[in-house]
């Protein structure tokens, strides 16, 4: 590989690596433990250490190394490249992380919000190419989501743009940690939809989640894909539900910014043909009739490496605008 | 004036004429009544009448106009300059409207979606100079809505963004003609406000609109503001349940594009501080708590002359492109 860029996706248990070229070909990865107790500057040292690895590992020279992004989740300064706050670790708050791992490794680097990282990815190199407009949604233990419009990631006018998870799919519903009702990420997250079945089968509806529950101490969105399969009628209810608010809110993506395509990832996206199934309907069925839908809705193509292409891509987009 | 574009918003009624020079200083305006019997013809002969007039008017030289831009309602391929067709104007189907004026006129013509070309203008000349993300919605018969992301019109993919008046606000809600339930414009328009309120006095609800629907055959927007002023408990409920509606429609485009400002125009708008502060108080308590509100809603600065700036704006805007 000639020219290349680095994309580091930093998450609460891994730090992942990826190289992308110039050609947009994707190079060698590599994944490291999240130092969880070491601070920023553990966090920062160990960027430096994967990145430097990658690099030696494909005889990438160091004037080949053009520059680096990095996602990661939590509130952020983008513009500044620093973390605010980070959910999950400690020590994380208000650190120049762009300018640590910069100055460190001697080139450019560039922080994004990681599932605006994960968008662009697929955007550029995965289900994404050739489109101008996309959205794509994680499905995991929130909903996450990035927003790209003509092109480029919608960051909006205070960096709160690209948050569909907190999109209110139900009035007065569900109340949310964020202090709204009613959010999308209550319905139709992993985490939402176990929670969801195991607030069920608590209340005493009778389910074969029930055994399940009993026998590991707690469920899961496959337990309730399974349950769901097999004819549960309180599994196949609460996956309904969540698929149905799902597609609402594809829906009202449509209407504000009428995207190619709605890319689903994360944990619940490993349903497949049962995820997309299902949305697809509910979401043929919810459409105006003035025009047949012609945003698709599809799988994500390159599932939890979109966060390390895209912040490699990322960083390619900042440094030839620079 | 030197040089010029003009401005053109085709109505159901008027054509109204503006003239906005490179400086975006507005200058002249006219409008004319919108030929019902003559089809495409007569209407592209009302443009070029108005258009020449008021650049006589203006005392602009043919070399100083430098092209036109026309916003109108309804389906169209804005890239080609056609329109689809007008939901009240008849012989309106499949017309090259921006080639038929601009080859009239001897100048470039572009055509714009109304509701796009009066969030552009108010984004140019109105409340949104300075800003670089906004939303403008009219409430009026229905919704219409525009959306500028980066200064730029969200046209969408397929043409379809900047649709809010179909975003889905209330799951499995009152159906909407567009085939839809829940829509935003079946409970925030000005009709969608006279409607419920007439709606509750037909089915026997105490009202003192009673005795305005009696008198006047018929309510509007403007007879509930005023009961919901006096006092009356089935006005004031219609009155805050659209503006509700329209909070959550406000919340969910924060979480897609965070603007700078939604403006609120059309009819409705004509309330002012009537629909300004409730929309706000209910914007305020849907909003997350994980950051304050943003975004701020307002009223247009430009009214009904939105349109008309905005289309000459597109016209000037694309013309520096060309």
């Amino acid at each position: 590989m000639a020219r290349a860029c680095i994309g580091i996706d930093l998450g609460g248990t891994f730090i992942k690596f990826g190289l992308l070229g110039e050609d947009r070909q994707t190079g060698a990865r590599l994944q490291l433990p999240t130092p969880r107790d070491g601070g920023a500057e553990a966090i920062i040292a160990r960027m430096v250490e994967g990145a430097r690895k990658l690099a030696a590992e494909a005889g990438l020279g160091r004037e080949d190394l053009v520059a680096v992004g990095i996602g990661a989740p939590g509130p952020a300064d983008l513009r500044r490249g620093v973390i605010l706050a980070m959910p999950n670790l400690p020590g994380m708050e208000n650190v120049p992380l762009a300018r640590g791992v910069g100055e460190a490794l001697g080139v450019p680097a560039y922080l994004e919000n990681d599932a605006n990282a994960a968008a662009y990815g697929e955007f550029c190199c995965g289900c994404g190419k050739g489109t101008r407009n996309l959205v794509l949604l994680t499905l995991g233990t929130g909903v996450g989501s990035g927003v790209i419009v003509e092109g480029e990631i919608v960051h909006g006018s205070h960096d709160l743009g690209g948050e569909v998870g907190h999109m209110i799919v139900q009035v007065d519903g569900d109340p949310c940690p964020c202090g709204q009702q009613g959010c999308l990420e209550r319905y139709s997250s992993a985490a939402a939809i176990a929670r969801r079945a195991r607030e069920g089968v608590e209340a005493g509806r009778p389910s074969s989640l029930a055994e399940v529950l009993r026998r590991k101490g707690d469920l899961d969105a496959k337990d309730v894909e399974a349950a769901c399969k097999a004819g549960d009628a309180l599994a196949a209810e609460v996956w309904d539900d969540g698929v149905r608010h799902l597609a609402v809110a594809c829906v009202n993506i449509c209407r504000v910014i009428d995207p190619d395509l709605i890319v689903l990832a994360g944990g619940l996206a490993g349903a497949g043909a049962d995820l997309l199934g299902p949305v697809g309907e509910h979401f043929r069925r919810l459409h105006w009739s003035l025009t047949a839908p012609r945003t698709r809705i599809v799988l994500s193509a390159l599932g939890d490496q979109a966060g390390v292409i895209g912040a490699a891509a990322v960083a390619w987009r900042a440094s030839r605008q620079s």
